[in-house]
């Protein structure tokens, strides 16, 4: 009997899976430095924003897939963005700062995103941040150090994928001055046209057959390393849905062909680097706005999308609770621009003054920006920590900027967001990476692939084996 | 076509799933305080150990499925295991410190387990702690807070299981006197044989009904909070994995009825709340082999058994990683003892020495239970935080214990375990809980219940429905 109900489940299911269809669009999201205390904590923050105790889900959770995944890199316990883009895009371990080459650093490996350029389908990588950094690098370049911008920019015209999009290149030019060729100039010879911004994109995008997006050129001479923190956003910056719905707008041009998008929400990494948890929660939420262009398309063509939401690792070794049984994440909500942000802010009242700032215009700037005095309380160590900031940084003008791994800070604007966690009740534990469990989410075609504990080298064979790429 | 191809698919989905047996036999593993990085920290620290760069994988991290939970209760962002072991027992979020009872803190709910002995099968409540403590009392408790610990072993009897396990009971006489009935006396009433220890156990098992499995008498008398740490394991000592198997064997007697078994590994959050690294992956591993015996069970009736592993939250806020990219795990091999363990032999040096304990004495107890000067190298500042503990400790006399949730610590014991997880590269945010993801891991039948995000509420109702349990 056991034998026979067996085979009839056998034949059942083998039916069922000559069946399912296989994915012809797929969207990876990569969350840089989003670990599960970040998108718990999210989740949590717009809980209390509304009042109560508990979740907002964002779209992704809700993802009917969701298990974790391990990070570590072939040399260290703790990887970095270069290792870990590696393994997200090829299925390699390789070694910290290596993009694209295996640990001897010379051996090149290719991505999930050339296999599927080798099976006919358009492909598009995106972020948020400079589209020659680590994360989308790992699908289209082959270095052995990260920070080698120049050959990363031209690997990108090398490999050919049919649309990047990123803030800008952080190296257009040689460094070294060996190679000549600029890498704008170098756009119009491979066949790109450059957008600059959303609007310059829907102009060109028609007639291009394939195509770069950066943000404004405006934008990029104030901060080419990545568009502006959704907490920072003003009217007409790029944001990461545009970009992701320029993508997908421009892959899906011609539908019979299929296609692979990677969109990297870069900047929750450097929120975290910062220890900065309401611009974090920020990142969070404005990468669900991302995947909800692609649910959205996931919606119309749910037998033939996957979408796939992992991270690279975890940043800054977020805790949500310090102690004490609860959480105040809702006193974030009077946080109204990043760290940096106010840097700029604190750096504009220095040019005003002449670097004269007074105490009561200091006070001024952070009742405004994260309610200091106002809605947010101070006791009298923490209204003294700030004027003793205030006093060694302005007074005896001991500027000593606090450094992160992508901001150099105004101390007032360290304290000022250091003392906001603090009565959140949110912990962090250094400006680097750990090690922690990164969450996977999953939905559509194939994505029941994604099930019982993995480890991050496994994500792009699965979603090879859930599109039918071929690959090594 | 489409609608052809759908009606075929569920048709076969639906022969299927009536083929897909119930869950008749029920491991339910709850590690108390086992956030994701006490997980991934364990297997990192296997790994480490191996001399790799990886993990060794548990036995239950393997499991087909894995996801994550969210734990906040019903008052707190932050859950105690009060609130938690509530919704996990019963599905319902209640006030912190409330077992059992709607936030009301009034209206009694019963648990999963009720409901399987409801459904006329064998029932089991084990755990590494006191059986009247927070976890295991949600399963048969109901009392608004949860330190009535007279009152919970009171509900013990009243709500009747097949068996129990733990160290102890807490409070075998009421402290306020109105109840003048001893606990341990109720048993023979309530038709429960007591067997203290495995060996006991063994002795005991065949003739009785019912029975409760305690620790020996001596082992209570020296601490009947809980059976021993596994690093501080002696040859006799009670395990979870004995207590495992105790409870299987019971439970299985006539395997006709089925069974449902709940054990808790609740020390992995005492050496979490210690901040104790070394011993909390150490209690993590020794849950892993008591899981190991419901896998052996598991895998002679793989149609009829479900196994689900999860926690009740985080504790500690512990992550892998303060800021170099690397780990240094091993380095945790050589801490012998608990910190609790190391207070007990310095507290014996105490007594030895008439309290006129010398430097010399301390650094050798610390050279051989935590390698330092030895195989663990010490810098200047380490060695100077040691001696200036000393100092003050012993030479001023100035013994303050370091408190932490369950343990009064020697401040010299609470140094070295601070100095050690240091050089691990392991950061703790707090002595208490945190809000993180908590993980959960299925195998057996109905174990594909558990996909996709969930909330710890939703946990025994999943169980119920593999088993078939009818349930409010």
């Amino acid at each position: 009997m056991k034998k026979v109900s067996f085979l009839f489940v056998f034949i059942l299911l083998a039916t069922y899976y000559s069946f399912a269809q296989q994915a012809k669009y797929v969207f990876y999201f990569i969350g840089d430095g989003m670990g599960v205390n970040q998108v718990q904590g999210t989740e949590l923050y717009r809980g209390e924003l509304n009042g109560k105790i508990g979740i907002i889900p964002l779209q992704f959770t809700q993802f009917p897939y969701a298990t974790v995944s391990t990070t570590f890199s072939a040399t260290n316990g703790v990887t970095d963005s270069a290792a870990a883009g590696t393994a997200l895009a090829t299925g390699n371990k390789t070694k910290n700062g290596a993009i694209g080459v295996l640990k001897d650093l010379e051996t090149p490996v290719n991505s999930v995103a050339v296999w599927a350029k080798e099976a006919g389908h358009k492909v598009g990588i995106a972020t948020s941040v400079s589209v020659d950094h680590a994360t989308p690098a790992a699908f289209y370049a082959h270095v052995a150090g990260r920070s080698s911008y120049y050959s990363i920019g031209k690997d990108l015209y090398r490999t050919g994928f049919d649309f990047y999009a990123g803030s800008d290149f952080l190296e257009p030019v040689d460094k070294s001055g060996k190679d000549t060729e600029n890498l704008y100039d170098l756009a119009a010879k491979n066949g790109y046209a450059i957008a600059r911004g959303y609007k310059d994109y829907q102009k060109k995008s028609k007639k291009a057959d394939k195509l770069i997006l950066f943000q404004s050129e405006a934008a990029s001479e104030k901060d080419r390393y990545s568009i502006p923190y959704a907490i920072d956003r003003q009217k007409n910056d790029l944001t990461l849905q545009d970009i992701t719905r320029s993508a997908l707008n421009f892959l899906s041009k011609d539908m019979s062909k299929g296609f692979f998008l990677m969109v990297e929400g870069g900047k929750i990494d450097w929120a975290c680097h910062s220890n900065d948890a309401a611009t974090a929660f920020h990142e969070v939420e404005d990468f669900d706005n991302a995947i909800k262009v692609a649910y959205e398309f996931y919606m119309q063509h749910p037998d033939e999308t996957l979408i796939v939401i992992t991270a690279d690792h975890e940043t800054g070794g977020i805790v949500l609770g310090t102690g004490p049984y609860e959480l105040n994440l809702q006193v974030l909500k009077n946080q109204k621009v990043s760290e940096q942000g106010f840097t700029r802010i604190v750096n504009n009242l220095r040019m005003e003054t002449k670097n004269q700032v007074s105490w009561e215009s200091i006070q001024k700037a952070l009742k405004e920006n994260f309610g200091f005095w106002d809605t947010v309380k101070l006791n009298e160590k923490q209204e003294a920590r700030l004027k003793a900031v205030y006093e060694k940084s302005f007074q005896n003008q001991e500027v000593k900027l606090e450094k992160s791994e992508y901001a150099q800070d105004e101390p007032i604007a360290s304290e000022a967001k250091r003392i906001l966690n603090e009565i959140a009740l949110v912990g962090w534990t250094s400006g680097g990476h750990s090690a922690g469990y990164v969450p996977v989410f999953a939905i559509g075609a194939g994505a029941d692939l994604f099930q019982g504990r993995i480890d991050n080298t496994e994500i792009p064979f699965k979603i090879a084996e859930a599109a039918g790429y071929s690959h090594p």
